[in-house]
């Protein structure tokens, strides 16, 4: 066996094992018996384990230290070098017992924080928050950076990203939405949704999600969807990529838009390649480039008038009580802006100002500008200054937000950038195919997706996003194609 | 760490292993998208071979010698370096490089039968069935064995059974059988089924099993039912063991029968402590002894009046159109036989003869005094001289079952066993709870279950299955209860 084929065969078997840990937590988290969770967890914390052994394996050291000084690698083992090479340093950068001791107060962490949130008790948790800010900045020495210690962190949702780039798109973004958010409620007309409003019959909602996944062509025969508490999408191995979502009596669009952003994701991971898991890229490009594929089917398709011209006959079929709608007021509906306390809940238009306070906070906690005991004020101040409401509990506050309780800091960043790259995307693929509205009027969501396919979810992991964006879209990331964007879509709902 | 901690580490390390295992075996069975099979089965591979490399690792291998040298060990720990020391040693009496020839072989093997299966052709399955004795005649004698190859063999499914034994239970038991079924079928009324016959929404026989689950105890906090193409139950790991069932339209008992089956496979590994787990000692005592824990509620329970007088009201409930029928009714048409040729569907009369022909046949092809090539015709022979049919195709004879062509040879025998264990359980359990009968008619388990958890369950592998027959029920296992029982069954249920 050569070099490069036991380097592959390696990166296999982690695949592997990692498929099988995939497996592990959709059942854990769709299908499990309420009894079967400590053992489950027992045997996630088995098999990640081996898998990290491999992943950090001097073995896997020295075959890429090998690999490295050749000549002759195709762009595609290159690249393979690139992710890998990277992941592993990071790993490797990281003392065992140090990482350990992480691992456990993290987890520590998070059943402190479910608990503070639960009685929204921010005191509770301070202790926790302290500790996984420190833990972050060692990481962050740990791994180095050039400009900012968040630039280290960063680099685990979106390499190549710095904090200083994110500042050149933010203020511009920042500019253009706080303004129109403010026309719109001043001056436009809110569309009506009281249709929306009633008792909504959860299995035909299941039923309405499973036609919304096929709608924008996610493949059933590799996949399928289940119920669960959080919605996810989960890629368990080839050829099987799992949706999960959740459905409310009372919000039949919230059913709906989890599935298609979840479909999203699903897309994107049922676009990559097989070939690419021996050389361990068969990922999405960024969490930035993944939430890209979400939000794009979710927003950009969902919430548009084409997609409604067609998709309007399935949820009249679903729900015959809407007959009276037309494809305009559910297209309308869909669309409304409101400033409201809770991010995952928040539109399209309020949504990247809830991140925006969220990269000014972790930045000003990981930096010590922000003493812990601060935060819950400084949030409030921040959503009121930005939003113009303010939270009665820490809970719907500073706590909302599970990231931090986990030691997970500059990965807010990535929900926004997926939205502007969402509509980079979209307009480079409306520019480059004269007929893509048509066809999701017509239904068929193939000239999208196969455009998708091709210029960004055949390539895996093999290009950083950063460099994807650049190479599909002919310019940098930036925020004007999504403020344009929304100006448009918001100011001819809005009547302005 | 000492010795016997770091063999419990490692033994807990293979059980976890084994969990994800299990996990994606199931999910394999019941939920995988139809693309999601080929990298499964790598999956499957790579993960086996992990909890393989451990089990019969050098490591363990020292450890159990260290600790077989050992004063003051317990009883259960004791039971363990025998039960662990057996596989170990029988895992590594195979050289690998023959163990992977045979794994090979095997997959060929399994597949050339299916095809042969469907067309009835056996001459193409016949090399195949060949090899597989080869590779059963070799490891029969690397194994190792006192009286004849068979028993080396016998051993992995029923430790400590010979073919001696064995036929010193069959030859009274096919004394009895045939005589019996000769007499209820020529003096005998069979009971009327034509209630049964129609058309049973599946869904609501999905909601019968569910309900037949509960009504034996089985608990569904640490389980859960779903569908499949072949019924099986499988632990996933503490807390979960899954049932899996199908269903006929036009056969609501069979549906009825496999889940009350499989639940008492389930209710076997609910009760095993998960203190055992890291000694390896966690499952059934033997294939027998785990047959005889479905058998016991499928037949003797599942079967009997007591059950019907409970049940009758669910079946009713879930079935409306069945109001007319009283719970004798219902009792009377579950306990019919006729002579059939498939072993999967026979009565409880006919069953064991079955087996009795593969034992007879599997003996003669490993000895070679019968030829692969006559093995139809011997088939053919067989069943009519013991069951009066015959198959109009190899595909109803010689080639319906798949063990053979897994290399499963000695198999068989466990389901015969589980049958004689499971009436020889039966008759202790009534003899020593006076409560038993009619706490069933009041739709409670428990008697029964406590009775089973603590005589059989708790003890998981500690004793071998005919210690712990003899232990529970004061015997030697003894085809004589399956023979009162059934006599005395059918010749109330056929008027005799």
């Amino acid at each position: 066996m050569n070099t490069l084929e036991e380097y592959t065969e390696l990166l296999a078997r982690i695949d592997r094992i990692n498929s099988a840990v995939s497996l592990l937590q959709w059942d854990q988290r769709t299908k499990i018996p309420r009894d079967g969770h400590a053992g489950r967890a027992e045997t996630l914390g088995t098999l990640s384990r081996m898998a990290f052994e491999l992943a950090t394996s001097d073995r896997l050291g020295a075959l890429l230290d090998e690999l490295r000084g050749r000549d002759g690698l195709s762009p595609v083992e290159q690249a393979s070098l690139r992710v890998v090479g990277r992941d592993y340093a990071r790993h490797k950068a990281i003392p065992p017992d140090l990482f350990e001791r992480f691992t456990v107060a993290r987890v520590r962490s998070e059943s402190a924080w479910e608990l503070a949130k639960e009685a929204s008790d921010f005191p509770s948790f301070s202790p926790h928050l302290s500790e996984m800010i420190d833990f972050a900045r060692q990481f962050a020495e740990l791994f180095g950076y050039e400009d900012a210690p968040y630039d280290a962190l960063l680099e685990e949702y979106e390499p190549g990203m710095t904090a200083r780039t994110l500042r050149s798109i933010i203020e511009p973004l920042r500019e253009a939405l706080v303004p129109l958010l403010r026309h719109l409620i001043d001056d436009g007309t809110p569309p009506e949704t009281s249709f929306l409003e009633g008792c909504f019959d959860v299995s035909a909602q299941r039923q309405l999600a499973a036609r919304a996944l096929q709608a924008i062509g996610y493949d059933f025969r590799a996949g399928r969807l289940d119920d669960t508490t959080h919605p996810f999408t989960i890629g368990i191995g080839p050829g099987d990529t799992r949706v999960t979502n959740r459905y409310h009596e009372d919000l039949v669009l919230s059913g709906l838009f989890s599935a298609l952003h979840e479909g999203g994701h699903a897309l994107y991971d049922q676009g990559i390649p097989d070939e690419l898991r021996p050389l361990g890229i068969a990922d999405g490009s960024s969490y930035g480039v993944h939430e890209s594929q979400s939000r794009l089917w979710e927003n950009m398709v969902g919430r548009s008038l084409p997609f409604w011209r067609h998709f309007r006959a399935a949820m009249v079929d679903v729900f015959p009580a809407l007959d009276g709608c037309s494809a305009e007021e559910f297209y309308a509906a869909t669309n409304t802006a409101q400033p409201s306390l809770i991010r995952v809940e928040a539109d399209e238009v309020t949504y990247n100002l809830h991140i925006m306070l969220r990269f000014e906070l972790e930045q000003a906690l990981l930096s010590g500008d922000l003493a812990v005991d601060d935060a819950p004020d400084a949030w409030r101040e921040g959503i009121r200054d930005t939003l113009g409401v303010e939270p009665t509990c820490d809970a719907d506050g500073v706590l909302q937000d599970v990231h931090w309780s986990a030691g997970m800091f500059a990965y807010f960043p990535s929900y926004m950038l997926g939205n502007l790259y969402a509509a980079q995307l979209y307009a480079t693929a409306r520019r480059e195919n004269q007929d893509l509205e048509s066809s999701i009027e017509q239904g068929d969501p193939r000239v999208l997706l196969g455009w998708l396919r091709e210029r960004i979810h055949r390539h895996g992991q093999i290009f950083d996003p950063v460099e994807l964006i650049e190479r599909v879209t002919g310019e940098a990331p930036s925020p004007v194609h999504f403020i344009d964007y929304l100006t448009e879509k918001y100011s001819a709902v809005y009547g302005l």
